[in-house]
């Protein structure tokens, strides 16, 4: 039903009439022309997305794709892989990061098994689109087939339309898969060019020392596949991951629908280059939230070309810095909303 | 009986064996040590400030001083005078930048008549605290007397009690005032020692070629009226505003009751420094919010030793910049109410 090449084929470039429109009226309102910055651009290209001059994001989401990584087994992350499924638990119940913001921001929280390497997931609150058991070590095989990152991507998809079809008007895009920065460097590299030694970050507080070794198997991982850089999808099934590959659908799908979707951190952005690879028209759909403190952050955020606004020294995930950044679309809808322009105050222009 | 002594008197440091308590069980939530970063560290703050393991932040406020400036007959801002008195008006029916957002936001916002220079003030929206009908011009003489200056900064504080007891948990500080980067810079070049033409920029949209001009008027003012630097009280009256004024007591004010007061762009940021000489514990309650374009900025916020984590490229005052760090109040106490420990969730440390 949702199929990737359905939705590739049905994402259209945004109204750019309707955002100079807007742009020309922002430019009107009461305050020094550019003095709301970011909020006057977010409000431009919200018009633009949402085929409105007046839009309105009463309702968010945050879709959080939970897998496990093979490549776990070349200890390549502190925490044990259970950790996936307890944390996925936990986020249900609002006791992690995005669980107690979501809690907090009345935002709903969407927390989907698309890959769990457990027979024990509770499907009471978690979603069940589990694709298998986790991926297979990238260093030993491909992590999935190229049947199997449609797949989840498609997960992704059908999640982005459920939540649209649930109300919601901006999605933000989570994860949780212990080990999941290994396969976004490991993408990052192949898609960037640069070397894994370049490119390996501290992940979740793995050890400084360690990391090398981290660098090395995401290097084994690419000379055993080989992937195809002009491929996205024959990197994403080869090193990538099916959260990865999750939240690269959410991306695909809030494009296919015309809804904004915001980037979270590291793992996000990687994914977001992966949906951009795709399909390109996907980036005019796609916000930047904070700025990641991951090591190959930097790179994956300038390759994508949007500029976080948030500095908040985080790197949990889980979408916990794009649920930071709604307040930004709100105040764009407010400005656009309620602000009036000089002439209907009846003064001149300041 | 909101006077600036008593309230010198009871400002007392925060609580840091409070805060410390919070830190060590912030370190044991269920997220890798350190990786909601931010957040962390305004949580930390907050219990110290709150004197609570678990602080709530239900009801927030932004206070807008609004006042004039008598340099302003030496055309140093873009739009005319009467313009403070149409957008006060305006703000109180929510068609600014900060009404706006404050509806969007649920904020309460207190527009308070410091100094605007009109005898049409409509005092039913507008709090009615006028001290005198805008500061004289700088150039010729002293801004304001030293007992004027003194009264605005207790309308400041009496703002924060006023604010507070109607329930507020959190203040943000703004103004409006046509002309008020130049009195800002003049404080700032007298407090930090640096010269007019390195600190005097744009303010709002004013024109590049005549930033000159906005300097030498500056250098003009400070050479008129030889303000002591080790006298904050002599600066602010000399070469200040009765907005930052205002602005300076609610931050004083804010310390008083125990209550973080965060800080907007380059006026506010100008007003905290003038507060952190006065009484220097009043910055353990300040928070900065965004970074401010004006040229000035930067030093402001370097020397008052507060990071910015918002880069919204916003430049427009009125505590619009304030208003969007709110969520990272509410989040942080969001993280303490919800999140549990490692321990309590039956696993060990990650």
């Amino acid at each position: 039903m949702y199929t990737l090449n359905n939705c590739l084929k049905q994402i259209e470039s945004v109204d750019l009439e309707m955002a100079a429109h807007v742009r020309a009226r922002v430019d009107q309102l009461i305050k020094p022309q550019g003095s709301m910055g970011t909020i006057e651009e977010i409000a431009v290209r919200l018009s633009g997305i949402m085929r409105t001059p007046f839009p309105r994001i009463e309702h968010t989401a945050v879709i959080v794709m939970c897998g496990d990584h093979g490549v776990c087994e070349e200890h390549v992350a502190s925490a044990p892989q259970p950790v996936t499924l307890m944390q996925a638990i936990n986020m249900t119940k609002g006791l992690t990061g995005i669980g107690a913001l979501t809690k907090a921001f009345g935002s709903r929280l969407y927390t989907v098994d698309i890959g769990i390497n457990s027979e024990k997931v509770p499907y009471d609150a978690i979603i069940n689109r589990k694709i298998k058991y986790g991926t297979a070590n990238m260093t030993q095989t491909a992590a999935m087939t190229r049947t199997e990152a449609i797949k989840a991507l498609e997960v992704g998809i059908e999640m982005a339309h459920t939540a649209v079809e649930n109300g919601a008007h901006l999605l933000g895009t989570g994860e949780m898969g212990i080990g999941n920065t290994t396969p976004s460097t490991a993408i990052l590299s192949v898609l960037t060019g640069e070397s894994p030694e370049v490119l390996t970050g501290m992940g979740a507080n793995f050890p400084e020392h360690l990391i090398p070794h981290k660098a090395q198997v995401i290097k084994r991982a690419l000379l055993r596949n080989t992937p195809d850089p002009s491929d996205a999808l024959d990197v994403l099934s080869k090193v990538g991951g099916l959260d990865i590959a999750g939240m690269a659908g959410v991306m695909l799908g809030g494009a296919q629908l015309k809804v904004p979707v915001i980037i979270d951190g590291y793992i996000s952005t990687v994914a977001a280059l992966v949906a951009c690879a795709l399909e390109p028209k996907v980036k005019e759909y796609l916000f930047a939230s904070h700025v990641s403190l991951e090591k190959g952050a930097a790179l994956a955020t300038e390759r994508l070309g949007l500029k976080p606004f948030l500095d908040l020294n985080m790197r949990l995930g889980e979408g916990s810095g794009a649920i930071m950044a709604f307040n930004a679309f709100q105040a764009a809808c407010a400005m656009n909303a309620h602000m009036i322009t000089f002439e209907e105050a009846g003064f001149g222009v300041v």
